[in-house]
């Protein structure tokens, strides 16, 4: 199961609004003769791919996958059927499949007769597929919030300054993460004061790039409308303009739960929000963030913008409590990832 | 030599004003025969104890030690003397002595025929005897500015409250480092505000509590002044105070190198400096910051008291560009340890 947990992950940034998943067969004997992962919606699946490597192999083997089996004719036919006719006698699944339309593959193949166990690897699996998880069961895209500062958690000095405060390797790492996003989201006064280009660097991925612009102040020469990549503009419900995308209005600017609810509609799974500190607080405060991701400078500036603006805490009860997941040293820089702390037993 | 460094960190925090030293020698035929270390001013060097340790097993052999041995007599006779006697035949030396009054023991060994050498290991056992080093080199403590703040740099929140950010684990970690430090330095604002102890845990170390505290506002009733362990107010020179250390005016407050050249005269060879944030600016600002300790929570205020205030940068050209030497889970938290970055090469 690690290894499909490995297959899967290749799929990261390429298979939306699809899970990753990946699939190990091993035949009767328990030897491995199939791998296969999902690298795109619309191809295969997982399962098919390994089952096709496996051949006459498959049968009477042991199928392992990251995520239930389909049951539903969509794009492709239902793994579970293919599955049953290549004669796996048993399926190990990490993670049950959340997804109404698109369970009941376990369910089946156990009706077929096939041994059929869930659960194996569980929580890792989830993590590997925690965007299109949390797109599927909250329906909203997975929010990763990306910031840059110094450890004094300043992000630009006194004077508005901020260029080269991380290293070129931080910065190379934001665009591969970047490319693992269907979209890259800033505000309107990020969009002003650094005109961003928001685009991952020469490669397949060109996820959509979010403003979010109550008033539709994007100029029309910023770099986010050069056509490099799709852009959408978010402004208000209010605003007469027809190549936007029209969001109500919120108690700190747009409503950020409307506007991921149309985000989710066009089947944006994961979004890369990039500030600034304005909009990142209002993210923070709605709860609607699912990861930080944290690129810490050894500098100290001791004065100009903070990482983060108001995010509603007044006191130190009020604490957004969160805890570290990863700590990867990246160049001379630290690259700290953080999410929600579970919600406490009492 | 790794041994004996290994064996000189046991010191830290009891021999000061004398460094940490380590010391392992071998026979003639290689094999380790004793071990020593410096464990309290006016107690043995570690050379003393490793000898008797070897007792006649010495002769011929060679002596590791971490600092070059001593060749005047001081409070012990001097260790050249005694490596001579024992029929010491090679002495390795990790950092040669930079103090002017007890270096010359290499040279005396050689005169005397004994095969030396100098530098095995030299930057390692520099960084293990950092606070002496410095003390002797610069005439001034070696200071280590500590903080503990959000991921957003934040050490309270915008009410003022700032209990327990980081956690028990991480507070426990504090204790250990100011048992390794010879004082505690805090400023008049953070003893208005939070009132703390600034002792250690109970143990054998009571380290000097200073408050920097120009016009000697520290409460009589102020926990600094508890007599728990030995306390200096700095005062400006104008201030007429007898209790109190009187120091020239600098242009942010009092003149702090002035404040460490007579730390120095008192024999204060290391300072643990827990801010708050206006005062480690001003250390920051004068260059007089030798290793940085933050305590970062996985946790964001978005507002409130920033961890550090003011230190002389206006653009980010001027930023206080560093380099990270260390970074340790502890408990929730993170440790992150950090030195100002070599000067560059042109
Ligand atoms: N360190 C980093 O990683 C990083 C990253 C990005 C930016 N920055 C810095 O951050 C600075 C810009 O920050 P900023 O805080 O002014 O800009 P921002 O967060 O990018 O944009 C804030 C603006 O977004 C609009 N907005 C619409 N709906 C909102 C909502 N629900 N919540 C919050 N804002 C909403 C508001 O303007 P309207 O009312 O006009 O819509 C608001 O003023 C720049 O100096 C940039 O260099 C740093
Ligand atoms: N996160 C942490 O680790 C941490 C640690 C400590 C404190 N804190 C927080 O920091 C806050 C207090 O901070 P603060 O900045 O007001 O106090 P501070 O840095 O402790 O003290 C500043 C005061 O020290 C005096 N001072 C004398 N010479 C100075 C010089 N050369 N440079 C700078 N200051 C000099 C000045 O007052 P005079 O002119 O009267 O002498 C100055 O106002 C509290 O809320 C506390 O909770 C946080």
């Amino acid at each position: 199961m690690r290894r499909a947990i490995d297959l899967a992950a290749r799929g990261l940034g390429t298979t939306s609004p699809n899970p990753v998943v990946g699939c190990v067969i091993t035949s009767a004997g328990g030897s491995v003769v199939g791998e296969g992962f999902h690298a795109a919606a619309g191809g295969p699946h997982a399962e098919i791919w390994a089952l096709r490597e496996a051949g006459e192999l498959a049968r009477g083997g042991t199928a392992y996958v990251t995520l239930e089996p389909c049951d539903h004719h969509g794009r492709t036919g239902p793994c579970s059927e293919a599955l049953l006719k290549a004669g796996i006698a048993r399926v190990v699944v990490a993670v049950p499949d959340p997804n109404p339309v698109a369970a009941g593959g376990l369910k089946r193949l156990r009706h077929e007769g096939v041994a059929v166990e869930s659960g194996l690897l569980r929580a890792e699996a989830e993590r590997g597929n925690a965007h299109w998880l949390t797109y599927t069961r909250l329906r909203r895209p997975f929010v990763t919030w990306k910031f840059a500062a110094t450890l004094d958690g300043r992000s630009a000095a006194a004077d508005g300054t901020s260029q080269w405060i991380t290293s070129p390797e931080a910065r190379a790492d934001v665009h591969r993460l970047r490319g693992q996003h269907d979209a890259i989201m800033a505000g309107i006064g990020t969009v002003l004061a650094d005109d961003p280009h928001l685009t991952v660097r020469p490669g397949p991925a060109t996820p959509l790039r979010v403003v979010v612009d109550s008033e539709g102040r994007t100029p029309p020469g910023a770099k986010v409308l050069d056509g490099a990549a799709p852009t959408l503009l978010a402004v208000g419900a209010d605003v007469p303009r027809e190549d936007a995308l029209r969001v109500p209005r919120g108690p700190h600017g747009l409503d950020l739960p409307a506007l991921l609810t149309e985000l989710h509609r066009r089947q944006i799974v994961s979004v890369f929000l990039e500030g600034g500190p304005t909009l990142a607080g209002s993210f923070l405060r709605t709860g609607l963030v699912d990861r930080v991701v944290a690129y810490l400078a050894p500098a100290f500036l001791g004065s100009g913008a903070a990482a983060l603006g108001d995010a509603g805490v007044t006191g130190v009860g009020g604490i957004h409590r969160w805890e570290f997941e990863d700590v990867v040293p990246i160049g001379p820089d630290l690259r700290v990832t953080a999410r929600p702390a579970p919600p406490k037993e009492n």
